[in-house]
């Protein structure tokens, strides 16, 4: 069964070869979805037939988003925190345990239903594609049952035992690595694609150098893919790891030194910037304008998490890219969809070649700039193309 | 015909002699609404009966946002100029020329379709009383046309005719003020409550101190209310004319000397800060705080248009009041909903005392602390409470 797509003022491709600029922006379009793919995209008026046809009425279609970057297995609430935080009080990755407490004293169904709302919640808002970390369990048990949780809603699950060091574990993070890359790891690799960790020396909760490579190593040679936590809060060693252990992604990049820079520069691991944190905890932005005249891949995603950022609206990222850092909405949109494609190494999404997933994000709006121009307003959705 | 609303997690009343603080919440709420005003409102355990019944579901409730700064009726976009701005290039409100001919070029029909689709998406996300100005018209027919319009939808119907000088006045200010003052207010007051000025004489395509006096004055004698944009590019006179001159509201407030504070700390005009415009023209955001400690009324608005700010969304700026102007949750909530009802001298709507409109906003979240918390999130929509 195959549906035509008609009446699209402006489809963002990210195809060059198809269209203007690095978008490869298509004006006046139409676009041939047939199991669950891209089969044609061009100009309205060389349209083929299709069985069924669905008419955006003057609308921007775009991939949809590839949030490359969330936390959504988790149960409670940190609307006190965020609010001590908005009075002065300092973001340091403490109040995760507060979020470990409530999600492993919660059941299944009630973990169940939080995430499947907030994933529901994202694709109301045009995130067809999520990636989905452990890290509020913290015990064998726990970690595995967040993965499990997960792997039912998302391919793009992340072991991220080495969250935080949890309280039972104070002063002995040793023994917590141990535990991590041993009974933990064998009980969570089964359900995860990736594997994480928070490295962070400037926090008294999360991994330093060391700890990172230990914990990454382990997870590779249980056959996982890499991704890191990396320079959030402090200009530490996480970047050069992520680049040196081929990591797929570098996550925040806050705080960058030349050297970092340059390893991002000369390697293959994605820059994903995480505007909404800086929002939520008050802190400067990354320097994205840095890492772009760099030649550095930039991703954008929410890190939407309970605690330091609570967003799920990558349009909203979008917002503070172009507002904060400086990108244009060009940069921002290609980092939301091709950039998040990148940092989970999926040739399938974030752009609309043929072939590609058929994962359309339409817009209440003419032009993918709105995005940025609207701040705030909920113009982007998935569009629901029926597959049979 | 009456309706019970149950299981209100969390009823923000704005009335400090029922609930907690300022705000006066309620937890664990229900509240009673009758031909269209609230009835009653208290714990749910005591909650009386109704005809009918709605179940929130363990969600917060507030009054509807009061949105007291909107300039609604104009075609076009300018989705160009806020790239090219995000670009570096500087805000001085010369864009507005280009929503004037877009605006005069358009059929009733066309402007009638966008400003309806506007007040729509912002029921959507919550606001239930919008006030409306002129100001892309600025020839006698085309002001009183965007104001007929307007009245269709809103009460808070405002006249702007002196938004910028039109470029067929250009150089001929006075002739502008007179044309304003004349033969335009003449037609636009019978469909306004309200008249307004763009003061600022650090543009060139504003008015000056004297200008501003003139056409609020003539205004007043034409029986309008007086509001004033104000002290938005530069430290000019229009804060001390709104208060010398008892208008309900200065609004912008972003460049304010030590007299306009304590003008407006003495006075009765409200001071209607609009930080989505400092988000969409990366410029520096107003000193709520110094308003505030200052004993200062303070509302927060959109000024949702094309060209300085296109949100549409209260929660939007809600979410800004708290990172960038360090307002609390809770000020930033009342600035919102009791402010708006101040700075539009509307004594029914902003709280859910009874007798108020019954104009209630419900939040997918069991806080109203969500609207900062969830920042881009689209958490909040008017509530349909249908009256027979």
């Amino acid at each position: 069964m195959s549906t035509l797509v008609t009446g699209i003022a402006e489809l963002v491709t990210n195809d060059p070869s198809v269209g203007e600029g690095p978008l490869g922006v298509l004006t006046d379009a139409a676009i041939v979805v047939a199991d669950g793919a891209v089969a044609w995209v061009g100009p309205g008026s060389a349209a083929p037939a299709a069985d069924r046809r669905i008419d955006v009425g003057g609308r921007a279609v775009l991939p949809g988003f590839v949030d490359s970057h969330a936390h959504l297995v988790f149960a409670g609430d940190r609307a006190a925190e965020f609010e001590a935080r908005m009075s002065g009080a300092r973001y340091d990755g403490g109040g995760i345990g507060t979020t470990v407490a409530a999600t492993r004293a919660a059941s299944d169904e009630v973990l169940r239903g939080r995430l499947r709302g907030l994933v529901a919640e994202m694709r109301a808002q045009g995130t067809t594609t999520v990636e989905i970390k452990s890290g509020y369990g913290l015990t064998v048990e726990d970690e595995a049952r967040a993965l499990r949780l997960a792997a039912e809603v998302t391919p793009e699950t992340t072991f991220l035992g080495a969250h935080v060091v949890p309280a039972e574990y104070a002063g002995r993070t040793d023994d917590y690595v141990a535990l991590v890359t041993g009974p933990m790891l064998e009980a969570c690799a089964p359900h995860a694609r990736w594997i994480d960790v928070f490295c962070e020396p400037a926090s008294a909760h999360a991994f330093d150098g060391d700890a990172t490579r230990t914990v990454l190593t382990a997870g590779r040679a249980a056959g996982l893919d890499l991704r890191v936590h990396a320079n959030q809060l402090s200009a530490g060693p996480g970047v050069r790891l992520a680049v040196e252990l081929g990591a797929a992604s570098a996550d925040h990049c806050t705080h960058l030194t030349e050297a970092d820079v340059d390893a991002l520069a000369g390697g293959s691991t994605v820059a994903t910037l995480l505007p909404g944190v800086e929002f939520s905890t008050r802190s400067p932005y990354p320097d994205a304008r840095r890492l772009l005249a760099a030649g550095v891949t930039v991703a954008l995603a929410t890190d939407c998490n309970p605690g330091s950022c609570f967003t799920s609206s990558m349009a909203f990222c979008v917002a503070l890219a172009v507002r904060e850092m400086r990108m244009t909405p060009t940069e921002a949109v290609w980092a939301a969809t091709a950039g998040g494609a990148a940092a989970l190494r999926r040739p399938d999404v974030g752009h609309l070649r043929p072939g590609a997933r058929a994962d359309l994000a339409v817009l209440d709006a003419p032009s993918y700039r709105h995005l940025a121009y609207r701040p705030g307003v909920p113009i982007v959705r998935a569009l629901d193309v029926p597959d049979r």
